[in-house]
C-alpha cells in the first residue's frame, strides 16, 4: 500500500478563563494557542514504519512484519469512547512498558502505534515515516499531547483514505470539512486516552477546531467566531502537580464554603463576560474599550486564582513585570507555577519579552483563537521547521 | 470654676475586614488600634483657655472673656445627632475659616471650641490647658480625629462634672462605666461631625469602647469579647483620596455586576468567619489553626480588595516583603496606598519591621482589640509621652 505525503499542523491550547472553577461545575473558555505541532508523513517503500519525534528524543523504526503481529483479531476501526484494551495491553508489552513506567517518549510511541494499527489493521499496513516537531513545551498544560494526537489522527486517516487531504494545488494551507474534523477529533481523543488516561476532550477539540470553545460540565461547545488575539505566552518553568493544586482548591472550598463559592460564581461571570466581549469584537469595530475590558477580566481572574491558592511568586513576578509595561497577565491552566498569558494590543511593540527572559522565564510572542488542524504545502511552513521535518 | 486635672487616652481604629464592601450593605469589622492619642487637662487660674496640639503645630490661647462672647443664647448641652449650626457658624468666624479652608489645625481647634462651649456654656467657663499628643499619623484613615474627639469629650465632660473621673488612688488605669461611655461617645460624635461633616460614627465608637465592633447598614454593634492580637501597622505614605476610591469601586460594580456582586458576598463571609474565629479564641485555647485561618482570611480579602481596584504597588510590596518572613498583610481602610496591617503570632520575633522601613514605609509594632478611652495616673504613661504632655 502506497500512501500520499502530507504536512500538517495543529495548535496548542490555553485556558483563557475558568481553570479550576470548571472542576466545580463552572464554565471554562479554552482557546487555541498558535504555538503549533507540525507533522510530516512521508511514504516509503522499505517495508518499515519510522517515527521521529526529536523534541522528545524518540527515533524508532519497525519492520512491517513485526507490526503485523500486533494487529488484533477483531480490529475495530470505528471511532469510539473506549480504547481497545487488548490492543493497548499488547502494545505496552511490545514497547516494553509493562512496569507502568510511561515517560513522554513511551506514551507518544504507544499513541502512534495504537492509532496506526487501529486505522490500518483491517487492511494492508503501509510503509511510512512520520516526523513530528512542536513549538510547544511538553508537560506545561498547553495541550502538546493533544496537538500531537490530532496531527497523528489527521495524517493517518488521510493516509488510509478515510478522509481526503484538503489541500488543492496552488493552495498553501487548507482545512478539513466538519465531518472529517469530527473523525479526526474522535481518533485524537483515543490518542489522548492513551497518553492521559482520562482526558476531558477539551485539548483535542481545540487542536482540531481551533478558535475558542466553552467547556461546561463535561460538554464542549465550539464558539462560532472569535477574534485572533495577540498574546505573550510565558513559561515560568516552576514545576507543579495539577493533581495537588486541584485537591488544594477543593480543600479550600470545603474549609470556607461561604467565602469560596461566590469566588467561583465570579469566575463563571468572568468567562461569560469574556465570551460576550469576544463575540462583540467579531461583530463590531474593535475599540480600545474592548481591550480594556479583556484586561480587567484578566486581572480580576488572576486575583481569584490567587484566592484559590493556585498562584505562585513566579506568577506574581510575571504580572508585576508585564504591568510595569502596561500589560495584563494571568496564569493559564493549573497554576502553582507553569504558564501565564499576557494580552497584547494590535500593533503593540513588545519590550517586555526580554524583561521576562531576564527573570529566567521562557517567553513566546504568539496568538490565541487561530485555526485548528491544517494541511500545508511545504512553501507555507517556516524554513527552520521544514528543515527539521525534512531531516529524517 | 476650678477643674480637676486628668490624663487620658483613646485608641485609633483599623478596619480588619469589610472596607468598601460596607458601602454596599455588607458587614465591616472595625477594631481598636493600640496607637493611642493622649490628652492632659490641666487646671489653670490665669483666666485663659490654652490648647496645645504639637502633632499638628497648633498652640493657641484665648481669654475667657473672649470665649464668653461665643456662647449662644440657647445653649444645648444635651447630646444629639445634630450640631448647633448657629454655634458652628459663629466659631468658624471666630477661628477665621469662613472661606471654607479647613486644615487639620483649624478643624481640631473648631472641634475643641465646639465641645468646650457646648459643655460649659450654661455655666461658668473654666480656665484650663489641654495638651494632646498622638501616636497616630493623621489623615491615614486610622481614626486619629475620633481618638482626639473621644479624649476631648471625656476630659471636658469630667471637668464639667457631667461624668466622674474613674481613677481611684493606687490605680494606674481606669475605665468609665457604660452610661458615661455612651455620653462620651455622643459628644465625640459631635466632634467628628465638626471635623468630617458626615462621619459614620464607627471611629468614635471604637475610640470609646475599644475592642471590636460590627458595622452593618449604619448600625454599630460592639462585640462582647475579642482577643488582643499583635500586628504591625505599616503606613506606605502613598497619598490617596477615599472619595475617588469609593467611587471607583462603585463604577466597577456597575460595570461588572455579575462579577463584582459575588466578590462583595465573599468579603461579607470573610468578616463573618473572622468574627466567629475571634469569638472562639476567647472561649477555647488559642491554637496555631486559629492563626492559620486569620491569615488565610487576610490573604483572601487582600486579593478581593485588589479586584475592587483599591490596591497599590506599595501595598503589593508590603504583602510580598512580609510574606517573605511568613507574615500575612492586607490594606486597611480605603486602600490605594495608605496603611496596611500585618498579623503577628504571639511571641513572634519581628525581623520585617526593618525590611519595611527600608521600603520607605513607616512601621509600628502594636496591637488590635485593646481598650477604648482610659484614664491614667501619670505613672502609667510612657515617659516620652508624659514629657510632651507636661511640656506645655
Amino acid at each position: 500500500m502506497h500512501v500520499k505525503e502530507c504536512i500538517l499542523s495543529a495548535p496548542g491550547k490555553a485556558i483563557l478563563h475558568g481553570e479550576h472553577a470548571v472542576v466545580h461545575g463552572k464554565m471554562a473558555l479554552a482557546v487555541s494557542l498558535n504555538l503549533r505541532t507540525y507533522l510530516r508523513l512521508k511514504a516509503t517503500s522499505d517495508g518499515k514504519v519510522c517515527i521521529n519525534f526529536p523534541n522528545i528524543s524518540t527515533l524508532l523504526c519497525w519492520d512491517l512484519t513485526e507490526l503485523k503481529l500486533l494487529v488484533p483479531d477483531t480490529c475495530k476501526k470505528e471511532d469510539g469512547k473506549l480504547l481497545n484494551a487488548e490492543l493497548v495491553k499488547c502494545l505496552r508489552e511490545f514497547v516494553g512498558v509493562t512496569n507502568g513506567n510511561l515517560d513522554t517518549s513511551n506514551m507518544a510511541t504507544l499513541a502512534f502505534l495504537y492509532i496506526y494499527i487501529s486505522i490500518f489493521g483491517t487492511g494492508e499496513l503501509p510503509s511510512l515515516t512520520v516526523t513530528v516537531w512542536s513549538e510547544l513545551p511538553t508537560g506545561a498544560g498547553l495541550g502538546s499531547s493533544a496537538a500531537f494526537s490530532v496531527c497523528l489522527a489527521a495524517a493517518l486517516l488521510c493516509a488510509s483514505g478515510a478522509i481526503t487531504a484538503p489541500l488543492r494545488e496552488s493552495e498553501h494551507t487548507a482545512r478539513w470539512c466538519q465531518e472529517d474534523l469530527e473523525l479526526i477529533n474522535s481518533w485524537a481523543f483515543q490518542g489522548e486516552m492513551i497518553i492521559h488516561g482520562n482526558p476531558s476532550g477539551v485539548d483535542n477539540a481545540v487542536g482540531t477546531w481551533g478558535g475558542m470553545l466553552r467547556f461546561l460540565s463535561g460538554k464542549i461547545i465550539p464558539l462560532s467566531r472569535v477574534p485572533l488575539l495577540r498574546i505573550l505566552l510565558t513559561n515560568t518553568k516552576v514545576p507543579r502537580s495539577t493533581k495537588v493544586l486541584v485537591a488544594g482548591v477543593k480543600d479550600k472550598i470545603n474549609k470556607f464554603p461561604t467565602i469560596m463559592t461566590p469566588v467561583l460564581d465570579s469566575v463563571d461571570a468572568i468567562s461569560c463576560t469574556c465570551e460576550k466581549v469576544l463575540s462583540e469584537m467579531t461583530h463590531e469595530p474593535i475599540t480600545g474599550e474592548h481591550y480594556n475590558i479583556l484586561e480587567e477580566l484578566i486581572d480580576i481572574n488572576q486575583h481569584h486564582l490567587n484566592v484559590m491558592g493556585v498562584g505562585h511568586p513566579a506568577l506574581d513576578t510575571l504580572c508585576r513585570v508585564t504591568l510595569a509595561r502596561g500589560l495584563h497577565s494571568k496564569l493559564t491552566g493549573a497554576g502553582g507555577g507553569g504558564c501565564g498569558i499576557t494580552l497584547l494590543r494590535p500593533g503593540e511593540v513588545i519590550y517586555t519579552v526580554q524583561d521576562l527572559r531576564d527573570c529566567g522565564f521562557d517567553c513566546w510572542e504568539t496568538s490565541i483563537g487561530g485555526p485548528g488542524i491544517q494541511q500545508h504545502s511545504p512553501h507555507a511552513v517556516k524554513d527552520d521547521i521544514l528543515e527539521i521535518l525534512n531531516h529524517y
